[in-house]
């Protein structure tokens, strides 16, 4: 085995429902584009996932495919050292979950934390698509076929990676033999970025996100329109930082972390006014998105190239994917044909 | 379009659990060899629906692939006519699947009839494998996947077929084109074959059936314990014919329909002893077995010949049902490499 089979194969990706923005930065990209030069990272743009609870906008799913494969390539994830692929065109996933759908029964999958919350956000209540439903297991599919064993995750998505290895231990109890891998759940150690309005979650369906794109002037608007402290109504009264966006975006963004100590507790004892912070957040933001927005324009002006990046991904995937499944059919005795 | 293309197609198959038996003759075999005649007609076997309620015993289902194969060719399918293949064998089956499964709600899964009653029968109660309750999308995947126009089914069989037309028109509607094909149930015309111990049911567990490849001794065996009229105790006492397995036998497997009639008469009015009448079925089933066991035992000779059949047969499969799927993905916008 050569070293570089013995790197941790991570597992991870985005459903492609639309472009990624700082708050995916934040929370997972920065992240992809360290572990790549550690790991063996397949990186999922999970568009049949996203099929799950998106029937009838198939054109949204598939269109954004692209997009946040822009995205990934931006921010510097590099498909030499890391597979991006596609789920749809990865026909083994689909056998393996089917597989997999045996072994675990309905209730057991109605009782998933992340699928009741899930199925509560959505407001299906009663009317689950049976697709929505069993997505764990297909994800359990992705996870396994890779025989990834790192899996980052937000603490929400912990029952998903217990779901998956519950399923691998019944696998390779089923076929009395070690062909599936469990994982391990690999947990943000960064805070969620909250959306510029001060909302929890920056996401795009509530029009509070700075997308990876954005321009120099969306961004300078949205930090003017980022949410502070309602009270801090003169530069001499004392404000909050916490729940202040712009100090939690200072908190992500600026490496200089004794800077930012210095101005939460000017801020805190009055004197610093809101427009002064958001300077020089903009500055910080505007470094940073440059470069990403630059690269995204280049990969963009010629999406055949992307496309071939995400060929020759989705076929190494498959050929990753193909080897599981031919042991897990092997296992089963369902090589017929040798 | 060529003649040969207008011809109906059916689809139709046997989960792969065990070798077939004279109830499979009379239910299904005889009227596939007569169907291959004038429909394209795809037969599956159903490992990977097998395995829905067979976890741990898949041993058992890979290994009966061979065996149902060996039974149809038996019969009198031809592989030239009629095609042949393997579920499991087919990706593309799968990934219908996945895509169907978001189209319908679990509470409409669960209120199928015939799973509803399948999974009473297997004391699922609220332990449904999820693979299970899924199953009637995966069938309607098989079904779709080969744009299948008829498929023969019992009686309890139908509310698939309704499940399946619903996906289809469900997902025409969501892709806005006449991709899927809806189906017609053909119900089969003959009553079902009882067990030899005068059960309902002809069922290998109940250990009252008589195999495609009994040999001589075992149909006489067979023939011998049949149940008939248990208060016909002397020849001259008049004598019941429903319920008597001898005569529903009779009524499968004599085409001289007069004479049945006048035995039936002559049995009924008295004077007519069950070793007669077993004597005749007995000399009926030895010409009806025989040439379906020679050319069970020439084949299972040649298992590698089999094995080339069900190679071509599913290579044949996988052709049409990738034109399907492509047509399926193409219409959700996920033929992203052309």
């Amino acid at each position: 085995m050569s070293t570089a089979t013995k790197k941790p194969i991570v597992l991870t990706g985005d459903r492609t429902t639309g472009p990624l923005h700082l708050g995916h930065f934040v929370g997972s990209l920065q992240s992809r584009v360290k572990l790549q030069e550690e790991a063996e990272q397949y990186l999922l743009l999970a568009d049949a996932q996203a099929m799950t609870d998106n029937v009838g906008r198939h054109v949204k799913v598939s269109e954004n495919v692209l997009e946040v494969a822009l995205d990934y390539l931006a921010v510097g994830i590099d498909p030499a050292k890391s597979t991006i692929f596609i789920q749809s065109q990865v026909s083994e996933l689909c056998e393996l979950t089917q597989f997999l759908l045996n072994l675990v029964t309905v209730s057991r999958l109605e009782r998933n934390p992340t699928i009741k919350e899930e199925i509560r956000l959505r407001g299906f209540e009663r009317d689950i698509p049976a697709g929505f439903l069993t997505y764990p297991v297909s994800q359990a599919a992705d996870i396994t076929a890779f025989r990834a064993s790192i899996v980052p995750v937000g603490e929400d998505q912990v029952p998903m990676i217990e779901q998956t290895n519950e399923l691998v231990r019944r696998f390779n109890a089923t076929v009395d033999a070690e062909i599936l891998v469990e994982c391990s759940a690999m947990m943000s150690s960064v805070g969620r970025l909250p959306g510029i309005d001060g909302k929890a979650k920056m996401s795009k369906s509530l029009g509070n996100t700075i997308s990876l794109s954005a321009t120099p002037d969306e961004i300078s608007q949205a930090v003017k329109r980022m949410y502070t402290d309602p009270t801090h109504l003169r530069v001499d009264d004392p404000g909050m930082v916490e729940g202040n966006v712009v100090f939690s975006f200072l908190d992500a963004f600026e490496p200089d972390r004794a800077r930012v100590a210095e101005l939460k507790a000017h801020y805190q004892r009055g004197g610093l006014g809101d427009s002064v912070v958001k300077r020089l957040l903009d500055e910080r933001l505007q470094a940073l998105i440059a470069p990403i927005r630059e690269r995204r324009a280049h990969f963009a002006a010629d999406r055949g190239e992307v496309l071939a990046i995400l060929k020759r991904g989705t076929e190494r995937a498959r050929n990753t994917a193909a080897a599981t499944l031919s042991d897990v059919k092997g296992a089963l005795g369902l090589n017929y044909f040798g």
